[in-house]
This record gives structure tokens, sequence and C-alpha cells, in this order.
């Protein structure tokens, strides 16, 4: 039913966005001075220092949403024209929720060399550069190679959104559970969110993460080296006894027994979306203590809408040229800090993606950060 | 005074458009229906039908400006953020005059393959394309590479817009005059706006045009078949006798005894912008029966505007696959059409900007003339 009521409201809306005015143009005077002759002395300006474009256009504020429509949410790769839907409907996210300007580009090109030579020529229209649903494991080459051409912010949210998010939420979960940082944590998926998560949870002191892919337990490469890597064996057998199951996965691939396995006061985050890793009733009939998806009907909504439009916010507001690891952190923590330590419980560990505190929070956060960690200001 | 209010202006609005929201994400169910889950069956409808995303995103309705920045306004080469200003008050004006939503893309590159291919790799996130300030005469091959490869409406404004305007505002003057199709038209400039002029006059049955660059008579290609070739020789011997001058040059370029020699009841539109190639009064008081410009402190003013919105209005609203010759020249016609002809004056053959029949009218044509000559449809 709401598969139909999507597709309905999709054909009345015809576009989610739409170009918004902030200059009117209605008489002769407003014309001369928002087109000719008007433009021609900040059009000088920006020539003669480019830094000038954050003061005298939108691009301080502006981000473009970039995809090759490769990973797009759970349907795969269904081509740029495809995924503008939810292009569009990322940007009216971003500027509900962070106030920033956003501009869908969907790019008819699956090749790394001419994606990421499309952004650079690009990017002089933008403030920052927002990768979304490209996919693994070229999304990360991609990242990396703008990020060291650019001198503008680029985030691939599969990645680091879902970082930022799980980790504010396990941080509020063991609170909750009484449990430290010696956790056992598996996490399953070794994909663009699976690895970007393991890296935030092993920088910020998890010790003991070891990580699934689709054949079993990851022994070798970075995603070995962030845990105790107890050698081959099933996603079944990694997590027997284990304090925390953190799904990045395909749905229902936990079962109750898997559930049961783990150790005692279990924290089950199974994010595959819509259809998660173990559906909240049956890990709960298994003994999970507490339990977070991706989806609204349920309790502990991990959703990297609580991210993305603060990160952006407060990389903006700093012009920070890049967003890096300590930011991502700190982002965490102040989302997670949402939580009152007297409000914790096991169904409440993450805000609520409408709390209206939720943006300016990450955003502060992010601010700070890039501050006090010096990052190059554009 | 107005340079100086245009750069102040500048600073305070950061930025002349912003993204506007059609669809607000402000409960849990709106979000659901604008972005997971109710974004996948939009998505998967045009991967089966790339044609639905003109019925389920904003692409219909969607121009990008593209630009380069090596030819913005009058001032030259000054790159591509330099040219965001005039980019952003374009879209301004496309959204104004003619509803239609416009993103300024400014490329980093001056390379012609590199431009023609950063715009073929986004084409799929828009449904027209208009080509802005681009150096002649590659914006000519970009234009006309990008109109072989694309299956949507690319059009050059500076050529275009400027031609369509240019003929509606000769149509009335002739009117005025009394003049046939027989008059003798100089035309000073070779560049994009004076070729495209030429261009579509020609088409219109005028058979006695003279082009003029810098260097004097063109008496070489294909600008010079459009009229009689007088050979070799300067714009002022170009104009001896003429009856209409099309200055699409360089400011101040045209003197009193040049316009003296001209034909009786002469018809002077000197569009060099701000300072044209010579100035309304001393025109007239050379004789000048009739004079345009294409500033807004004279009467008369020859302005783009008059044309661009209502352009792709007219397009986009049949899914025209391309803006072709005859539909220049309706929306020309069109154009002048609103200066009926109990009003025409020496002081008024053509449209005020702020006409609010303007765009609507010239979009009528443009899709009545599409439907005519059977364009393509998207």
């Amino acid at each position: 039913m709401q598969k139909k009521n999507g597709l309905k409201a999709h054909f009345e809306w015809r576009g989610k966005i739409e170009t918004g005015i902030k200059s009117k143009i209605t008489t002769m005077e407003e014309l001369a001075l928002a087109y000719t002759p008007g433009v021609a002395e900040p059009c000088l300006a920006i020539k003669d220092d480019i830094k000038l474009s954050y003061e005298l256009t939108g691009r301080w504020n502006t981000v473009a949403v970039v995809t090759d429509g490769t990973a797009v949410l759970g349907l795969g790769d269904i081509g740029p024209e495809a995924s503008m839907p939810v292009m569009e409907g990322k940007c009216v996210l971003f500027k509900e929720f962070g106030g920033v300007d956003a501009v869908p580009i969907c790019i008819r090109s699956k090749d790394v060399d001419e994606i990421v030579r499309t952004v650079e020529l690009i990017a002089g229209s933008f403030g920052g550069i927002n990768l979304e649903d490209i996919k693994a494991p070229k999304c990360i080459e991609i990242e990396e190679r703008l990020k060291a051409s650019l001198d503008i912010p680029v985030f691939h949210d599969d990645q680091h959104g879902t970082a930022i998010v799980v980790l504010a939420a396990l941080i509020n979960a063991l609170k909750v559970a009484g449990k430290d940082r010696n956790v056992r944590i598996v996490i399953s998926g070794a994909g663009a969110a699976g690895t970007a998560t393991a890296k935030l949870l092993h920088n910020d002191g998890f010790a003991d993460i070891t990580v699934c892919s689709s054949k079993g337990i990851v022994t070798e490469g970075e995603l070995a080296k962030f845990g105790k890597n107890p050698g081959p064996g099933s996603l079944s057998a990694a997590l027997s006894g284990a304090d925390v199951f953190i799904g990045l996965s395909a749905p229902g691939i936990v079962t109750g027994e898997m559930v049961a396995s783990m150790n005692e006061k279990a924290v089950v985050l199974a994010l595959a979306n819509p259809v998660p890793e173990i559906m909240p009733d049956e890990a709960k009939a298994a003994g999970a203590f507490i339990i977070g998806t991706g989806r609204s009907d349920f309790p502990n909504q991990i959703n990297n809408v609580l991210a993305f439009p603060g990160v952006f916010r407060g990389a903006f507001d700093v012009r920070a040229s890049e967003i890096n690891e300590t930011m991502k952190l700190r982002a965490a923590y102040a989302l997670s800090g949402l939580v009152c330590d007297n409000e914790l419980e096991p169904d409440y560990i993450i805000p609520n993606v409408f709390d209206k505190r939720v943006a300016g929070t990450v955003a502060q956060a992010v601010a700070e950060s890039a501050r006090k960690t010096e990052v190059n200001r554009i």
C-alpha cells in the first residue's frame, strides 16, 4: 500500500525540489541589481579572489548529491535516471533538516575515472560533494581520489553517515546494557557501510571487532585487523558469545538461534533495509536486550538523516575543506548525547529523526571539531 | 553607484537561488512517501522506462545553465567560479519569467572535448541544456556536438536568444519604417551572436545581409553568403546606404557620420552592452529613425530575457527533443506580435521585459511549432 502511495505521490509531485528565488526580479531596478549590470562587480571580485565565491554566490551552502545509480537503496544498479527520486529525496532532507541547498547530479557512466573527472570539473559550482549509492568498492576509490583533488568537503554518506549513526546508537546501547569498550562486536557486511563503520568504531577505541562478509569471517586485509581475528568461520560462529551484532548486509540472514548464542544483554542492530537481518520480534524472543533497525515502524531507528544534514551544516558553517575522522567521531558523540542518561532505555537509544535538536547539535559538534583539529578552511 | 549596489546586494544575498521543496518531509508518513520506502517504486518504474523520469522527477522542468566562464557578459574569460553570479541570475530569470527550474553548472575546463563530455554525463538529471557565455567559435562546436549526442533540447542563448529578439525587433521596426524584406542590413559582429542572427534573418527571407567583423566586411565563408557580398571594405563603407544596422560587437565603433550615411528611416540596433556601438542620442542626431539598445534606460530594450524563458517553457511543455530553426522563427514572430500595429511607434517596437504576456506567448508559439514541425518528443 505504501509502495503504491509512493508512486502516486511522485506522479503528483513531478519533482520534489524546485528552484527557490532569494533575489526577486520583478522590477527594472531589481533586474539591474541581480543581473546585468549588477552582476559585473561580484564577477570581477571573484575573478580576483575565488574565495569570494563563498560570499557572493550560493556556493557556501550548496552540496552536489552525486551518484552513478549503481547501488541505489536495496534496488541495485538501476542507472542514473532511475536514481533521481532518491537523489531528489536526499536533497529535500538536506534542505529540510540542515538548511543545506542541494542539487542532484546523476552521472551517465560507471567508470571511476570518468566519474571522478566529472565531479572535479563541476566542483566550482558547489561547496561540497555528497556521494550517494555508488557501488562498492569503487565508491571508496572515488571518494579517496576526490578528497585528494578537491578543496571542498567530500562525504560518502553510505559509508560515513551510517558509521556515525551506528556509533551513536552503540554508545548509548552499551550505557543501557552496562557494558564497556571491551565488548565483542560482530559486523555483518564488508561493503562500504560495514567497512566505514568498522573503521570508525576502531578509531573510537573498540578493540574487538569481527567483520563477516557473505563468505563468513573476514580473515585477511584491513578488516581483519580491527579485532582478535578469530580465524575462518561462519557468521553464526562469530556471533556465539558476542555482545553486539551490527548488520549492514542482507535480509533475514540472522536466526533466533544465532541471537540466543550471543552474550547476555545482547545488542542487535539489524540495519538491512527494508527487511532487516532479523525481525525485531524474533530477536527479542531469542533474548536480545536492545534492538535497532533502519525502519520507522520499530523503536531505535538508525537512520542516516540523523547525521548528514548536520554534518554538512557544520562543515559549511566553518568552511571546512574536509570532513575528517575526528569530526565524524564528534558528530556521533553529539548525536548520542541528545538522549540523556535518565531517558535512556532499551527502546530509546537514539533520537527520533524529527527531533528538532539533532541537526543543529551535530552541526555544532562538527564545526567545533573542525576548529579544534585545525582543519583547513576554504 | 549601481555597480556598488550590485556588489552590496550580492554580499547580502549570498546566493540568488536556493533549493525549494515541493514535497514536505515533516512527518514520518511524509518521509516514508518522499524517501524510503516510497521512492522504491518510482525508481523501478523509471528503470523499466527512462521516459518516466519526466513524470516522476523534476527533470521535465529543469534546465542546466552551463558555462566555462570564458566569455561572461562584457567581462571576458573570468573563469567558472567568477561566472556564478551571472549563472545564478540567469537561473532566477528562468524561474521568475518561465517557471523553469534551473541549476548553474560552471565547468572547470576550457577544452571542448571535456566540456562536451561533462555535459553528456550529467544530462540525465536535466530536461534541457542552456549554454551560456562560452567563447566563440568553440561555443558553436560545443552546441553542435551536444545537439547531435543528446536527446534533450540544447540552446546556446548568446546565439539563438539574441537572434530571436533581434528578429522580433526588426520585424516591427520595418513595419514602422514602412520597409519590406528587401532592406539592406549590416550586422557588426561575426561572433556567436552575429553569426546566429545573420542565419536566422537569412532563414526568414532577408536576402541582403552584410556581416562585418572587427576587420571589416566578411567576404569569405558562410557569413559572406547571406547577401550581395559587396567585397572587401570597412564597416563605414558597408553602412553607406544601408537600411538597418545591427550591432553585436563593441562599444562606440559607430559614428554619427556613419549613421548619417545610411538610407532614410534608418534602423539602428546598437546592442553592445553596457556601452552600445553608438549612443542613442548621437544616433538620433545623425538621423536614425528607430533606435534600440540592450539597455533598460533607453526605449526599445533588446533583451534576451524576452526569449529564453518562453523558449524553454514551450519546449518543455511539449517535451520537444530539440529547439529547431522553425521554433526560433515562430518565437520571434510571436514576440513581435505582442506589439499591435496600432501601438507601434519608433520608440515601441518590442515588448517591455516585464510584460507579463511575453513568456507565455513565446512558449505557446514554440510548442505549437514543435507540434507542427513534428519535432521528436522525449
